[in-house]
């Protein structure tokens, strides 16, 4: 299984705006949800995507998107956006709420759910700027998690947190790539690895 | 340079719409132009981005972003709509005007946009799901152009004349991919092989 998880340090916390922009920058979330999830006129089902949004009003909130399990879902930003606010309105207190088939939202932060995450023996890797290059990266297991910044980036706090635990810290390429651009390429590179093409 | 040329079959030709996606499927455009022309952050100087429309009411219109050249230019959706919608009104007959800083409009084919570029010795590369791995494939010019389908592809009359000047058919891996997301792979690919890292 492939996870995405990306982390967006300002995404509203609740479905109460109209503007994803304005949201916290929740449009970065969708790119990179896009990008983790759909192929052209169908859904990746070996993917997890993973938002950790920690902006007001009632951070942090951990969602889920499980490609295997969701329907009807559309690659259409208009689509997401009302699909995401209806989710972010299905928050119960201690409790995981599935608000769509596979779409799942709880109380949880970066660390709760990379400590998860590891004890699932899923590989963790962080992404950043001076990392190894994703080509020479060897993978040993087939589930692996990509950990992405949004535009500001992790916070240092939860970036010792997560070195602690990441097998390696890689990079797609010499420039500074959208956190979603990121996850097309990975996708990309894994695609290549898994079928003979 | 790097060129990349979007094909869009039902892409409106005049700014007279709000919703770009309503507008024969402008968003795919409009993602298109921030796959090639954006790093996070920058603007990608070495990047020419063409758009061919052949919406209503008046195609077909070529769209010219020269990265090199552009000014004030942000990945915003909401602002590049507004920039498209503005260049699409600028449109004057037998003229090439530009709009903004790097940006152009004009009447011009698939086939007339190819034919120049290959006049200015450009190799043209056509994106296929049936093509060669990107990987795999030998540049012998530092002036390239990536002719990419929209969701419906390349109609069939257009797609034999371009074969005919294109140096290679290339895939980018095993599986259909947005138009968009093909763009943010070669700009990677050429990253990676023109930097040390």
């Amino acid at each position: 299984m492939r996870h995405f998880l990306v982390f967006s340090r300002t995404g509203r916390t609740k479905g109460d705006f109209r503007d994803l922009r304005k949201a916290g920058r929740l449009d970065v979330v969708v790119h990179c949800l896009i990008s983790a999830l759909f192929l052209s006129g169908r859904i990746r089902k070996d993917v997890i995507f993973h938002a950790i949004l920690t902006g007001a009003p009632r951070p942090p909130i951990h969602l889920e998107f499980v490609g295997a399990k969701v329907k009807d879902l559309s690659s259409d930003e208009k689509h997401l956006a009302t699909i995401l606010r209806k989710t972010l309105n299905s928050y119960e207190r201690r409790k995981r709420v599935e608000a769509f088939p596979g779409i799942f939202i709880e109380k949880n932060s970066l660390q709760g759910v990379i400590k998860k995450l590891h004890e699932k023996e899923v590989d963790i890797f962080v992404l950043r700027e001076d990392g190894i290059n994703l080509r020479k990266l060897k993978l040993s297991n087939r589930n692996n998690c990509f950990v992405v910044g949004d535009f500001i980036g992790l916070p240092k706090k939860d970036e010792e947190f997560i070195l602690r635990y990441a097998k390696n810290v890689i990079s797609i390429g010499p420039f500074p790539y959208f956190a979603s651009h990121c996850i097309t390429v990975i996708n990309n590179e894994l695609d290549n690895r898994e079928y003979i093409f």
